[in-house]
């Protein structure tokens, strides 16, 4: 059995969510491995990970809107130094985690046929993002 | 150290939780495995894999409930073309997410005495589901 | 490549954040791992592990403040036997989640700058809590 790791690096525009999936399985498939497991992990505490509809645009905008409804900007927070913004995102990147973990089976990640994986920004301005990469298998 | 993958097929009945922990424990023990580490991941994005409570159905009532205030149908979503459950069901899957590791430790599951695993299904139809596992141990 | 597993055992002072980055740390460096992957698992459905900044207090008072909103007690539960925090502690439990997979490279967890890993606790009173590691590589 045999392990690879790397740090994928992605500019976000600002709010929203950025497709990864076609970067993830690239890097699963320059490796060779047939059978395995591929962890990621979202090196940021206002930006996240998670896995939804690859194929709707609306999915992703509801997505967004209902993050905005469940943490609100506003004056809820102690935590306002880096601006409206700065606070939800934390709570945003909290309820949608920073890490997955995905079997690889027969060389490819055992991903459903609607599913994306996503990089969330959570703030308003672009961001470099670092997600950890880490495949193991053979 | 040694791997080994698998898909494990469901049928859920609608809305709700499904148990099932001792399908993958059953899984785990016939790997012979002793130590190591066992992911679930979940191919859908309108069902979700969770840990909770294995002793209480109101436990899993009130997190039913919850999950429909969080994320209730209604006017607010551009995504509706498969019915006013689909988006929340989209939401709910994001919130409780579609993957678990869980280590192995002395051949079994390092789960809490109280924990269980769920297949939470939240579209209101009945649904055939999908949960790829990987193992990996000696 | 090798693996190694155990358990640490937290004294929590009630609802709230305690910071285990270092003991997480610690045990990696102990084993020599320079290349894989670690994983956390919570033994409990009232407690949960999550990543957020590691430097600012009044992000923690937020966050739990967020909890409470999102999860408020009230008469909402049918399961209520264990106390009024009881029901809205699990509710936490799911949002937050009990599981983390980070990647070790160069020796150390591939954490960001601002990332700290937290065991919530999410009951009012004090509670002796574990949680479960499993470490892979070489």
């Amino acid at each position: 059995m045999r392990q690879s790791v790397t740090r994928l690096q992605f500019r976000t525009p600002g709010r929203g969510l950025t497709e990864i999936t076609r970067d993830v399985a690239a890097w699963v498939a320059e490796n060779g491995i047939r059978t395995g497991l591929v962890t990621l992990h979202c090196l940021h505490t206002s930006a996240s990970l998670l896995i939804t509809e690859n194929a709707s645009s609306a999915v992703w905008r509801d997505l967004e809107a209902w993050l905005d409804r469940v943490a609100p900007e506003g004056g809820y927070y102690a935590h306002d130094d880096e601006g409206p913004d700065d606070m939800p995102a934390h709570l945003k990147s909290v309820l949608t985690g920073v890490n997955l973990s995905i079997p690889v089976i027969g060389g490819r990640m055992a991903l459903g046929t609607w599913q994306g994986i996503f990089l969330a920004e959570h703030r308003r301005a672009p961001h470099r993002r670092e997600v950890a990469l880490h495949l193991l298998g053979e």
